[in-house]
C-alpha cells in the first residue's frame, strides 16, 4: 500500500501558499505517495478553482481542516507524512497540534515575512523547510526538491 | 485558425490571481482559443509553480509582461480576446495600455480590497468582472462563468 502524505493549509494569506501546495502534492504524488490535503474553505477552494481538472490534488482527497484534525485526535486515521503550512501564528498552532495527535513524520513548511521568527517558535522535532518569502515561490521550491529526494529514499527503503 | 487569447497578469499580491488566471486560461481553452500569458517574473513563477506539468497553461505560450507589450505596441502580434488582471494602480496602467495598443476585446478582471473604486477609474470601454475579493475565488468564478458562457457564443458566431 502506498504511504500516505497530508498537507495542511491554514488561510491562504500569502500568496505562494497556494502554487506551493500544488507543487508539493504532485512531487509527493510523483513520488508514489497518497496525498490528501486538509485545508481552510477558502484554502481548499483556491486549490479546486487552480486545478480545475484535479490533476495535481484528487478532488476526493481534499478534507475539512477542522474535521481532518478530529479525526486524527481520535485515532480514526493517521498519516506517514505531514506537511503543515506555515506562514502566521495559527500556522504555528497545526503544527504543534499536528505534533501531538499524529504519528506522521512532520514537515514544516515556513515562509512568508515572518518566517524566520516563527521558526524561532518551534521548540519540537520536525523538518524544516524555510524561506523569506511572499510571491517568489522559487527559494521554496528549491528546498523541496532537496526534501523531495529524501523523501523518495525513505519511501523505497521502507 | 483558433481565436488568440491573453491573460495579462501584474504582480501577484492578492491570492486570488494564480488561482483564477489558471481557472481562466482552463475555461478558455476548453472554449476552443489559444491563450497566452503575459505577466511579472513572480507571476508567471507562480504560474508555472502551480501547474508543473503544463495541463493548464503551455510553458512555451507564457511571455514577459514588457515583452508582450512591446511586440503589441509595435503591432507584430495581436489577440482577439484580452484579459487584464487589475488590483492595484499598475493594473489600471496595464489595462489603459492594452486599450490603447492592442484591437482585441478587452476583460477587466478586477478584485481585491479596492476593486470597486478601481473600477471607478476607467473611462473607456471594456467588460469588467468585477469581485471584492483577497482569497475567496468563488465570486470572480462565478462572473467569469457568466462571460465565458457569452465567450463561446463569440467564438462559435465568428
Amino acid at each position: 500500500m502506498n504511504k500516505k502524505a497530508l498537507l495542511l493549509l491554514g488561510c491562504p494569506e500569502v500568496p505562494v501558499q497556494t502554487s506551493i501546495a500544488l507543487y508539493l502534492a504532485s512531487r509527493l504524488k510523483n513520488a508514489g505517495m497518497d496525498v490528501s490535503v486538509a485545508g481552510t474553505d477558502a484554502a481548499l477552494n483556491l486549490l479546486k478553482v487552480s486545478d480545475l481538472e484535479g490533476h495535481y490534488v484528487d478532488m476526493e482527497k481534499m478534507i475539512n481542516l477542522d474535521k481532518c484534525i478530529e479525526a486524527l485526535a481520535e485515532k480514526r486515521t493517521d498519516f506517514d507524512l505531514c506537511s503543515v503550512f506555515v506562514h502566521n501564528d495559527a500556522g504555528i498552532s497545526y503544527l504543534a497540534t499536528m505534533h501531538e495527535i499524529s504519528n506522521a513524520r512532520l514537515f514544516a513548511i515556513i515562509f512568508g515575512n515572518d518566517a524566520e521568527s516563527l521558526s524561532g517558535q518551534i521548540d519540537f522535532n520536525c523538518d524544516k523547510i524555510i524561506a523569506k518569502t511572499v510571491h517568489n515561490p522559487n527559494p521554496l521550491m528549491k528546498k523541496i526538491d532537496d526534501k523531495i529526494r529524501e523523501v523518495k529514499r525513505w519511501v523505497v527503503s521502507n
